[in-house]
């Protein structure tokens, strides 16, 4: 008798069972994951290297020994090729070790946004040379040489910045370059005509995408992307937080360590690319749910994880570079936009920003869809707010055959009569199913008349079989799967897609409700993310998941909370609208709600 | 033949020669250095620990591979009973391991000075409890409740000391007291009715105090001292500033890591003594002369070491003091007060702030004494400041017989006919002679008519002996000594004081001369420092080291850094003295005085 282990493959989200004593690679292969593996499974190209999060292996191999460095085998590295399976296992698979690329970020909308000028400033000084007639300080010279230029401040030094003072003075004929920030304090000293630059980071639960950004143009000059790598220890908000909580000694640190560590590995490849140096980049924005937020600034998130799910933080947060250990110049700083609430974090205000919603006067509903979906209505100079959990199905998990949108993942279903025709992230044969992708199979089964409006499939289609609770549509037969097994749509998944639509629906409802006014009433509907985006508009309000309005009255934005982050690393005012729109925003708790459950029940149905 | 080995014993400042291959413990007390040895050099008490800072010693006993840990060893940490003597070598003895307690600080007086109100304010509060009803982020309901109490700041937390509040609130019925620093940043939340203390510390080139201060009630709590551990890199500024720029990788952190980790030990004990927590710790004033301000801060020193010789920060500065690796409150801050030029530093302007000279309107001149000695003229509503370069004879160095103020130094000297009468620090056998000592002899013998003024003994007199360069004093016959050799003043050492003398009194003069006063005009002469205080004023007048005016109008007041450190405390008004008399005196350089080296020639004579 073979026992079967499951394999949680991150941070892809692809789940495989296989026997024990399994080869991981072969595993990896047989899940339609392909890792990179030059050698052929020989052991000696290295390319093939994983890191064991949970479970158990066969011990290292010689080559493992050989070719893991000590610290590398302590960090759980392994070589795919190399091991046998044991038990489950939860295994990440880097980006490198991955034969195809990741799509990692998606843009947003910049349209009409005029900057005004960053927070950081620079300016050129020149100051007269040491001598025995005169002996100021270093600092005394600079304060008083922009005085002499008639600089608007009352200045003060970065106790880390100053540090570059003298050198760079005496290196330089007397002349540098201030980093000054909010006209009040020189961040960064640096050679003469050297340009400065911001970064900007937003943290998702999932994916984390980073910006370079020169602060004087605005333009951006580079950008990249990573897995949020905290995956590792929960793919959600709340089982990160559980993990904290059973690791009251480190569980923060280590959760905030591996996310800066990502961040730093960004910050590197984006100066190589960019060509620019660490003591340049001055400044970051950073936005995040609550939770990523928190955990970020090594705020406590227990109480964001027990009802009433409360911040700790809420009003903006400047902190030092330092003091997160992310290496920006040495007196650098990074801008932390407001929370609104426990679930209504600082990147739904930066998607709001970069919207650019506050000078509306329509009524609008702005949408940020995902694990936690956040909504926004603008409406008689008013602006409400709400959360509502609903739940990881759109980014395919808890979906049978569901992946992340990565490729291999069916991300387009159409159904024409008995003809079924499917779209793949990266065009390659079907691995998975991602939340896209079950959205328009349950839109076509619905329209071909194969879904009650409760979610029960009926009728008849070649490619429907089994019946009742245990029904499934068939998307990908094994033959054409990269798997050698259907990629399907079971019942429960259908389920499983209403609980999270319907969510997201009876927020939008309730906050109409509280609004007093109706759905067509409503005349922009705006959604942001990267959920928001990629799924086809007409399944989504096929399925009732958004109200039947006019089709004109949608935009899809992209990453508005990315865009959101620019803006404010380059603008002053940016932040400045982000504060107020926080300070007066009104959260509406949907627990709280006298209509809600009766909302919700209707909000379920496929219809 | 037998080499002789030259034995540098630290931070006490004796030196001695012995065969090499001597017992480390033999040696110390061969220099009448006592170090605790309970066991009597059996190895077992581990009370004779040293720590080897330059030289060689013997391989590691097996007892000292079994009493010392691995990192005991590796920090180069001896049993001074267990080896022998391989080369010339500098030891370092820890206070704990000397039998004698060192003399290590001297109050300040602190007359009328009302202290107003600290930068540091405590207010208590209180917020509803989180509910569904009520979901704002603990930090807006701390806002809110300051904002309805009427607290008069537009408020923001620290961002490492806002960590504690969700912790603190719902575990103390939603109370917390705040520490509040300049109406602006909550930089410490603690449980209700916690008191906030704050730290005062006086960094001198040899040696460190710390006051642990209530700044409710402006008292101190506890204090304590102990040697700076910097003394192993270097005696005196130029030759830590030299050691740092030949170990340009690592050598200004090693200094700064050594002096931090000596005020968190003191930390430790002031809160163990006082009963304080470190969280309560949310405040300190560092005063140190600028070389100590820069390397506490991590600044370069480079350009302080070369001609001519300039301050990278002159302002006085606000750091975190996480920055700088000091064991305060999460969100404590050090406040290090401004910087003058590059050898008069912040501890001058403390000294200045202690004498509370700031409204002075007699004509005054105030000298902090030392291997650097600071001076300061005020008249006529101007003040003017100088340094002059007095050197280390005052400490003991460069003295044949020569120590620091510590036990067994000889301090007072009395010659009364044939008789001398000798006083010595801990009534014990000398040792060696300190600098009062000297000084009290040079003015006995000039006196006696012993030395003529420009410092060549003559006459007769039972203990002078030799003739020319090679004349000399003897203090202690070497019967009475407890190294069992003469202690004795040299004609060399005479001729160090001269010049240690010379430059103090020329300083003085030179800013006479540019205020345009003579001597007689003076109405205040005031000493600050251990030296200044120690000295006998009658010596120091005798030889010139002082102008001979009305003796009533000298005032030997003590530690007045440490004084004014302590004033800036506890009060921001204090703070505000001193960056204004920064930023308002006028500084001397000697160098550029026409008249100088005219002056100085005259200042050399003992008259």
């Amino acid at each position: 008798m073979t026992n079967i282990c499951h394999l949680d493959l991150q941070p892809i989200g692809k789940r495989v069972e296989v026997p024990e004593g399994t080869n991981l690679l072969d595993a990896c292969q047989q899940a339609g994951v392909e890792l990179v593996a030059i050698c052929g499974g020989a052991g000696i190209c290295g390319t093939c290297r994983i890191r064991l999060l949970k479970g158990k292996l066969t011990d290292f191999s010689m080559t493992e020994m050989e070719e893991l460095t000590e610290a590398e085998r302590a960090a759980g590295l392994r070589q795919a090729c190399q091991v046998e399976i044991l038990s489950d296992l939860v295994i990440e698979i880097p980006p490198e070790s991955l034969s195809a690329p990741q799509r990692l970020s998606i843009e947003g909308r910049d349209a009409d946004f005029e900057w005004d000028h960053s927070v950081i400033e620079t300016r050129e000084v020149e100051v007269a040379p040491a001598a025995l007639t005169d002996l100021r300080p270093d600092t005394t010279r600079v304060l008083d040489a922009l005085k002499e230029a008639g600089a608007p401040g009352k200045y003060r030094f970065d106790p880390e910045g100053v540090k570059a003072l003298s050198g760079v003075l005496r290196g330089n004929d007397w002349r540098a370059t201030l980093a000054i920030r909010s006209d009040e304090e020189i961040v960064a000293i640096l050679p003469p005509g050297t340009p400065a630059f911001g970064l900007s980071v937003d943290i998702g639960t999932t994916k984390v995408a980073a910006y370079l950004v020169n602060l004087k143009s605005g333009e951006t000059a580079a950008k990249t992307g990573a897995m949020n790598p905290q995956i590792a220890y929960g793919e959600d908000v709340i089982s990160r937080i559980r993990y904290i909580n059973d690791h009251p000694a480190d569980g923060l640190k280590t959760l905030q360590g591996r996310v800066v560590e990502t961040l730093n590995n960004l910050l590197e490849e984006l100066g190589r690319d960019a060509k620019v140096k660490r003591e340049q980049i001055v400044e970051a924005v950073v936005v995040g749910n609550t939770a990523m937020h928190h955990i970020f600034a090594g705020l406590p998130v227990k109480q964001l994880g027990d009802s009433p799910y409360m911040a700790t933080v809420g009003e903006a947060m400047n902190v030092k570079a330092r003091d997160l250990g992310l290496n920006l110049a040495a007196g650098g700083t990074v801008y932390l936009p407001p929370n609104i609430a426990g679930f209504v974090g600082a990147d739904h205000v930066a998607a709001l920003v970069g919207a650019g919603l506050h000078k509306v006067t329509d009524t609008v509903v702005a949408l940020d869809i995902g694990t936690n979906t956040e909504l926004s209505l603008y409406h008689n100079g008013r602006h409400w707010t709400c959360s509502c959990p609903s739940g990881p199905a759109f980014e395919g998990a808890h979906i049978e055959d569901g992946m992340r949108a990565a490729p291999g993942a069916v991300e387009r279903v159409r159904v024409e009569g008995d003809e079924v025709q499917i779209h793949t992230i990266g065009n390659v044969d079907a691995v998975g199913i991602c939340g896209s992708g079950v959205l328009d199979t349950i839109a076509e089964c619905k329209k071909m008349g194969l879904l009650t409006p409760k979610g029960a499939f009926t009728g008849e289609h070649p490619r429907l079989r089994g019946s009742g609770v245990n029904a499934e549509f068939v998307l990908v037969p094994a033959a054409r799967s990269k798997t050698g097994r259907d990629v399907r749509m079971t019942r429960k998944d259908v389920n499983e897609i209403q609980l999270a639509k319907g969510a997201v629906r009876a927020g939008a409802e309730a906050l109409l409700d509280v609004a007093g006014i109706k759905a067509e009433e409503v005349q922009q509907v705006i959604l942001a993310g990267a959920f928001g985006t990629y799924l086809d508009l007409d399944s989504a309000i096929g399925i009732g998941m958004l109200p039947r309005t006019e089709r004109n009255r949608y935009q899809q934005i992209g990453n508005a909370a990315g865009t959101g982050a620019r803006r404010m690393l380059v603008s002053r005012e940016q932040r400045q609208i982000a504060e107020t729109l926080a300070r007066d925003v009104e959260f509406v708790e949907l627990a709280k709600h006298p209509n809600f459950t009766k909302i919700y029940a209707q909000a379920l149905l496929l219809s």
